[in-house]
């Protein structure tokens, strides 16, 4: 089993971090043709999910829609202030798996993977591992 | 690992269609005994889940909470118009992990694996990939 | 791949228990030192997350939150009347992929693995693989 990790910046309070052409040069660095790309997020406040990547606005959407579900008042009790970014993580879910296929990430058309932050900007990781 | 694609066609807007006999048949076919099962969705208006199948009305109550959940009308810039599609496919997420023991899939007594329809009716695709 | 399933007691009706220390335990036992670790929740109105674990109001505000966006009364069908429990536990999600490293569980600085009971309180399960 293949692993590493790698780094990315986020540069405002919540955005959508296409993480696509990461993920597909390290199945070709390391020369895998076919298996599965294990993704994990170790942030409480952020997350992986797939959608759309062609039109960004589908990303801004998404952003719109979780501040519509998740109030950023609601009576918290968390002492940080930032329970709707921890209520987020769990929404869209903190690891991904990818299928590999002709030595690349078999995603849909429309599809990108994206690095979500909902409480940036921030430093943050991605562990990945990767099952031929 | 074994791998594979198969389409299924939905026949509403929204809806969910149970898949668990497609990959119990698959499990069987490939005669795997033991092992996990790993479903993927390559569509960005559609999703995977897994909840209670006796009764069809928890998934038509699934769908009543995820519009509830997410408003037609947001205020969306997304210009297709399909946005709260595109939201409830991160939500629900768009790959799963069936675990596979006695050459079946391991669900719970009320469990059924579900394609989550949520901009249709359209012709779709699930890819799958056995790890015995 | 190693496999097998814990039981774990709930008390309310609402509530995270962190099970973090059981992975950790059954990956100690198993003399595992690197691989993932797949958990899979199978009841229909419970989940699996992964979230903040260091202060015990995130998991309170994770259930607030919930109960915000998933209303009690929303004219729901199925009969039983945990609708909401149904719909919670498609939005968290009824698996987890855990990477291990160095004979145990890679979580960040902050994060715990949670069993999310929707509608307990219920004597529950959890099944698991590790692949090494």
């Amino acid at each position: 089993m293949l692993t590493g990790s790698f780094s990315l910046t986020t540069t405002s309070q919540m955005e959508l971090i296409a993480i696509s052409e990461k993920i597909h040069a390290l199945i070709q660095k390391n020369s895998v043709s076919s298996g599965i790309c294990y993704l994990f997020n170790p942030h409480t406040t952020a997350g992986l999910t797939i959608n759309e990547g062609a039109d960004p606005d589908v990303g801004d959407d998404l952003i719109k829609g979780l501040l519509h579900m998740v109030p950023s008042n609601l009576d918290y009790k968390h002492f940080e202030g930032n329970s709707p970014a921890h209520i987020m993580s769990s929404l869209v879910g903190s690891s991904l798996i990818v299928h590999i296929a002709d030595g690349k990430p078999q995603l849909g058309t429309w599809q990108k993977i994206f690095f979500c932050e909902f409480d940036g900007p921030r430093t943050r990781k991605v562990h990945w591992k990767i099952v031929e």
